[in-house]
């Protein structure tokens, strides 16, 4: 088993969906990361909250082992997001933004962080995204997420970081954007031809589709009867995977499959309550049971 | 090998993508779905043309082995439709509907046709598909097409017609349409309490899901790198998958999961080129060759 870092956002959310809606709740990229990947693998965390970060949220990650020792409490408020879904859940309204302390983040990396083979780089500035990596000893494996607003707001420092990374995990419309491309195809070859060698096009209640140089796979989503809140359900996927190559040592492409299942198989879990709600009721044979659901929707007999 | 009956429509079409467009190409839902099970079975036709109607398409078909015994040829003009796709190829935009012929079309089945074991009843008026079923003595396995014309304008046939099928193809939109309920799991789930064992949601871009009372199963759509018009594509994976059941006389869950796949590719040859041009240059090997990629595309070891 090796050690997975993540750095990305702690957050406080407001999100209204057509089946109801929460307030001050725990949010951010590296929260649903981490605690998602908590389930397969120790968890290393950098980022930052202000001083009006609940106490209890931070010994909820504890609680799964994470490692906080790369959390920062500053003077300041937490990043805080507002958003709302309508009927159809694939896509996020953001309402609101407040960086709070995010806006002066300069993430410092404790000593025992740096050696971290596998490290996760959630949506974050790219210009933090890049200068975590450098922080890092020779890593195995390294993935990204990213969003539009990183996309069309710093597109060099994205593309610089994109070149350090072995895995990009987006989403199909941003995909399409980041290559300026329609085709969903011709953008992931695109973007594999600037640095990662690996590219998961996450699509939604559609699943997710992995491309390598020479290689298609594809990993359903798991298909429920009720949505109630899809926030997360990408950070947790990302968690899900990165977790399971982390928890194997892996990297190998029946490593990369395995895992996009059970990053689904966490998503699909994240989205069926509000924030952490779902996840923090899992445990790992519910995981496991779902995982065989999973491979039985797949198989097929040619 | 079993016998596959067709109703549906012989049309004309006049069509644009952003990627070119045909005038008076051959199309209709029947047209696509025989000539892609005709790689698979034995077809039979059951259609209606005007005078208009080019002799080399019935020849075209014909010369597939195509059955056009129960194909009348009467006074008045083909069906036509004229459509257009933006970038977005999922949804056809209709421009222009002439139902010609067809306003009036009461098939007519030759008695050799009455115990076709497996029967299509293709995207048509739900009264006439209803007549066609009931000339049929005992068939294995009829499925059937639809789209939201006829939900919205013929209800009653419709629920009529679905109460004697034992599937259902039908894209995701319409799916949720027909069972008014945003949850594509819910609407399957309804739609099975009414009649039908099993449903098979298209969903474009992204493959399909089939639903049976307990079980679910995916099959992607071919990662293409360029679609150059998606008119047929439904029809021709309609095609592909009752050919395949047709072919192998099979009605298991195995048979229907394989027949899936079959159908997926013939799908996503279809849609490489206009109207039926890139099916006439298909063999069985390409078939089977990009069967082989699908299984690849879709295998993981947990």
């Amino acid at each position: 088993m090796a050690d997975l870092l993540v750095t990305g956002t702690l957050a406080l959310d407001d999100v209204r969906t057509p089946f109801g809606e929460v307030t001050d709740a725990l949010g951010g990229s590296a929260t649903f990361f981490a605690y998602a990947a908590s389930f397969f693998t120790d968890v290393k965390l950098v980022a930052v909250v202000g001083q009006d970060f609940p106490k209890e949220h931070l010994e909820l990650l504890a609680g799964r082992g994470v490692d906080l020792a790369g959390v920062q409490v500053t003077d300041g408020r937490t990043f805080r997001w507002t958003g709302e879904y309508g009927y159809d859940l694939n896509e996020a309204r953001t309402l609101d933004t407040r960086l709070g302390v995010l806006a002066d983040f300069k993430p410092e990396l404790p000593p025992h962080y740096r050696r971290c083979p596998f490290v996760f780089l959630a949506n974050l500035d790219p210009v933090i995204q890049l200068d975590v990596l450098r922080s890092m000893e020779r890593p195995r494996l390294v993935a990204l997420d990213t969003m539009n607003f990183w996309i069309k707001g710093k597109p060099e420092a994205l593309r610089a970081v994109l070149h350090e990374v072995d895995a990009l995990l987006i989403n199909d419309t941003e995909a399409r954007m980041l290559a300026a491309e329609p085709s969903l195809v011709r953008a992931a070859r695109a973007i594999l031809a600037w640095g990662p060698r690996v590219v998961v096009v996450k699509r939604g209640e559609y699943g997710a589709l992995m491309v390598t140089p020479d290689r298609f796979f594809f990993v359903p989503a798991y298909p429920l009867e009720s949505v109630f809140d899809p926030t997360g359900a990408g950070d947790t996927f990302a968690g899900g995977f990165m977790g399971v190559l982390a928890g194997e040592g892996g990297t190998s492409e029946a490593a990369l499959r395995r895992a996009l299942v059970y990053g689904s198989v966490i998503a699909s879990f994240t989205v069926e309550d509000f924030s952490l709600n779902r996840l923090k009721r899992l445990t790992r044979p519910d995981i496991e049971e779902r995982c065989r659901a999973f491979r039985e929707m797949m198989q097929v007999e040619l």
